[in-house]
């Protein structure tokens, strides 16, 4: 009888208890919680917070009764584990409780402790109401913040996930938000531009959004009672309420009534570490593809651990709730003697900003630029589904790929409705291996409430395959901005639309549908770059320019990209 | 210089125009269109009906001003080709208004003249107000029967995309609907179990739906108008504008107003034919992967053609407007001498039913049945989005793949949102040649506005493998409800549920979290049916039973599954 001890209960090890049991009626399975709930859903917090999940109980999917009358697993939560002893298989359990200790042996370990959010060592970190969001004591924490001091304003530190979803959340409840972000946008896995869209949608809901800004310093305001009134009560005024002072990266200060800092995780390694398991270059715990640490008889999953990137297959830390789930039941799998392996992650995440998402899936462009890796990139913005049937908005979609062999290396999407649809039809490509040239070929659902005849992700594709196969050049906003003697800028969007939209500086004027009339006055002898609004005309507009002998390229994505490219907030 | 003729102006004749344009400046492109409208939106037609869409104008996509302006296409509407001389490379056009003909010649020849609403020689089909819906002129007429005759009450004829979009925007309309359907189910690419998700949806909006009810004769009754009033005017009562009387194929009588014919399209082939093309065995216009027809310089795209289906590789009839424009594409690129392969067809489609919808994806299971090909099938009923965030409903999604190798062969889905995004997450797997066993490693967006941890895809992509790999055996509907005496049936939801919900006939209850403790009331010598609501809970319980030495199987779907198979409407 195998006797697997888990540490940690939510997420990855909840997911290993159960695949466990499922697999063997006779293993003796221990779940070992730190904290005070187990199987909680952590990134429901901030919707608790928002008021768009009424119940608090509603985060609450298992407790250690439920555990264990389904699973005849036997959970232990307030339990922290202390120390392993490998040579002997023995841990140590501190009752976090009545402080006593004891120990446990185990045939299989799993470590899944997850990642802590950072606390970085800045004076006045510790005052009261700086808060950070993991857990639902964390939550409980803010929302008892919310309810005795009724703060008119707060500040969230760190425009990530959890720093996006709770600046939504305090704005639903009416309060006043700044958003630090220290770097030049908010939402590191995509580019600047499509973070642009989403510091459009932060500013147009009233949030004071500061990039290239950070968080130096905390104090506290000492709140003042006013002098009696008439019937002797001490009345503290309401703005006192905004009580801590913050000093910025800039030197500015701001007065506000709650923190929350939302910079990021790291992974939690210390028990493993301390039990000499070998960490990773980024820091996390270093597992093979059956999440196998270095000691053959210890495994770990989640947000603690390093997992091979899917386009580079380099180890990187990435913190996300679907491959921690799937790692606890490979993890699982493999402690009871099957041979599974993780598949490798692809970051594929979405985040709600208002009425609005955000999602990506494989590399950025930045993060490519980083690793030197070659890549073209092309931008569509066509409608979430067809533009005569109502409600239609643009999917914004980013397409990278490489531009000799049409692998695909990334994808980012912006709208309304259909963003996460478009990702994961994505997603899935990448994952098989479909290259760009593939993608005009998916024959996705379409009716006119849902799509279109040639949805987003086939124009994509087919805007790709053109640069791959050479029947179509495209230039971005960086040669328009940087436009040589040797180069000419052509708009040929209808003159309205340059007067009310704007254009690109320098850029002549000739709407595509007059172009073949007008060919003699265009150089021949000079580089045409050609914008439109989206890139469709411009494509048609690079055709004629092309088949007529014209050096023509396209600006993909048009004016509206160079517009989201340039824009600064 | 080519000189390129296109037949017909809609989907992919439009879309080929565009693409040889953009291939090819010296072209001299021609496009013939028999009726007054290109490149119109066909598939918006219903929505314009139910007033959804509110101006007619949206739908015109295209003039023949601005296909020439724009694409430098030569467009000729009311004009019909009526005979094509091969030998000469000439074709006979009619121009519709003056009823003159001429000749053209031509390089290449595109054929996308469609397909043609059935329109069964019945005893009355042709009284007025009875309607087909296939282009602007037939929306007209509808519109314009339901402003003259005000009617109370209509018939739609078939229940497939176009019957049940018609049901929905009559009924938006304030018109009292019925709808015939022939066989025992709307929606024939999907299965009966999911089309009675669809027949709910139609009972619950108040659709009079008739199944296995075919239309036999209409007859006009006449139009008695009353005694003069006192002002001398003839009142015609309301309830004679119900002025059709229907003999449905079980002798009921039916008055109704307005009849919209909705039973199915057939290619129009008779020009194809008439010129000696090929046909093939479904009666469409035979091509080569190429979109060329029998004669190497003519092709034929859209809803004429037969092409391969994905999962058979036969020929088949798959009219959708997603395949008709790429095959447009690809006949243009081909036409120019480049070489481009249609990929065949999967048969991806989706409907609006009110505010749900219902999508399919590959084969159904009937229609493997009928190929006698060997399938297992597994249901999963998760919600949309995480269930605690609110507004969750459930997407029932059906996976059918090859028991042996795990191929994909199929998929269906119903819910409210999201149902799109699965169907086209699976049609994308699908195409890639992945693998059931591959659909648990996916990696789609994940927030809980969004989706779920382990997403509905990712589920049923876990019960498939189950069984692939042994770790779980299944029955459906027609084992239990043809249980034999080797077998026990075993319910393992709470008794509120079975109370509440309903139950299988015979059926001993015991719940999930009791079974551990309660093996002994089980017999060994049985094999075990085990139900619950949906089939995760069975899963819990199959694995407790076989690793306790049990012979068992879990009825894939649960309860759920079971109820709507063995509903009847």
């Amino acid at each position: 009888m195998t006797k697997i001890i888990i540490i940690g209960g939510v997420a990855g090890g909840a997911s290993a208890a159960a695949r466990a049991r499922r697999l063997s009626e006779d293993a003796e399975i221990l779940m070992l919680e730190r904290g005070e709930f187990i199987s909680f859903a952590n990134c429901g917090l901030p919707y608790h917070i928002s008021g768009d999940i009424t119940q608090r109980e509603a985060l609450l999917l298992q407790t250690p009764q439920s555990f264990k009358s389904r699973f005849n697993v036997e959970v232990r939560v307030f339990s922290e584990v202390v120390a392993i002893d490998r040579q002997k298989k023995v841990i140590t359990v501190k009752n976090q409780l009545s402080g006593e200790t004891y120990q446990e042996s185990y045939d299989k370990l799993l470590l899944s402790p997850g990642a802590a959010p950072v606390r970085p060592p800045l004076p006045g970190i510790n005052c009261e109401n700086v808060f950070s969001l993991r857990n639902i004591p964390d939550m409980d924490r803010i929302l008892a913040a919310m309810l005795l001091n009724k703060p008119k304003h707060a500040t969230v530190v760190g425009g990530g996930f959890i720093g996006l979803e709770m600046v939504e959340a305090l704005h639903q409840q009416g309060i006043e938000v700044t958003l630090l972000e220290l770097s030049e946008q908010v939402m590191a896995p995509v580019d600047p531009e499509m973070a642009n869209f989403v510091h459009q949608v932060l500013v147009q809901n009233k949030t004071d959004l500061r990039l290239n800004t950070g968080l130096s310093a905390i104090t506290e305001i000492p709140v003042t009672p006013a002098e009696p009134d008439a019937t002797g009560d001490f009345t503290i005024q309401p703005d006192q309420l905004n009580h801590l002072e913050l000093t910025l990266s800039n030197g500015e200060k701001l007065v506000t009534g709650l923190v929350v800092l939302a910079i990021g995780v790291k992974p939690e390694t210390m028990l493993a570490s301390a039990a000499g398991l070998e960490l990773g270059a980024r820091g996390g715990i270093k597992v093979d593809e059956g999440m196998r640490t270095s000691d053959p008889d210890i495994y770990a999953v989640g947000d603690a651990v390093e997992t091979l990137d899917f386009v580079t297959e380099q180890p990187a830390l990435i913190p996300l709730a679907g491959p921690a789930n799937r790692q606890g039941r490979i993890a699982a799998d493999n402690m009871l003697g099957r041979e599974e392996k993780y598949q490798r992650t692809q970051g594929t995440a979405i985040c709600k900003v208002f009425d609005f998402a955000i999602a990506s899936t494989g590399h950025s462009e930045k993060s490519l630029k980083r690793l030197g890796r070659a890549y073209e990139k092309v931008y569509v913005h066509p409608g979430n589904h067809a533009g005569y049937y109502p409600g239609a908005f643009p999917v914004s979609f980013k397409l990278i790929f490489d531009p000799a062999t049409g692998q695909i290396l990334g994808g980012q999407a912006f709208g309304k409705e259909g963003v996460d649809k478009r990702i994961d039809v994505l997603a899935v490509a990448m994952r098989a291996g479909l290259k760009v040239q593939d993608l005009e070929h998916l024959e996705l659902t379409y009716a006119p409430p849902f799509g279109s005849a040639r949805d987003v992700i086939n124009q994509a594709g087919m805007v790709a395959t053109n640069i791959i196969k050479g029947d179509e050049r495209v230039c971005h906003t960086d040669d328009v901005l940087n436009i040589t003697a040797d180069q000419f800028l052509l708009d040929v969007r209808n003159p309205p639309e340059l007067a009310n939209i704007g254009a690109i500086p320098g850029a002549v004027n000739i709407p595509v549908d007059q172009l073949r009339n007008r060919l003699a006055e265009l150089p021949k002898d000079k580089e045409i770059l050609i914008t439109c609004q989206v890139g469709l005309r411009g494509h048609v507009a690079y055709c004629i320019l092309a088949n007529n002998g014209f050096k023509a390229r396209n600006l993909s994505g048009g004016f509206k990209t160079f517009q989201m490219a340039t824009k600064k907030f």
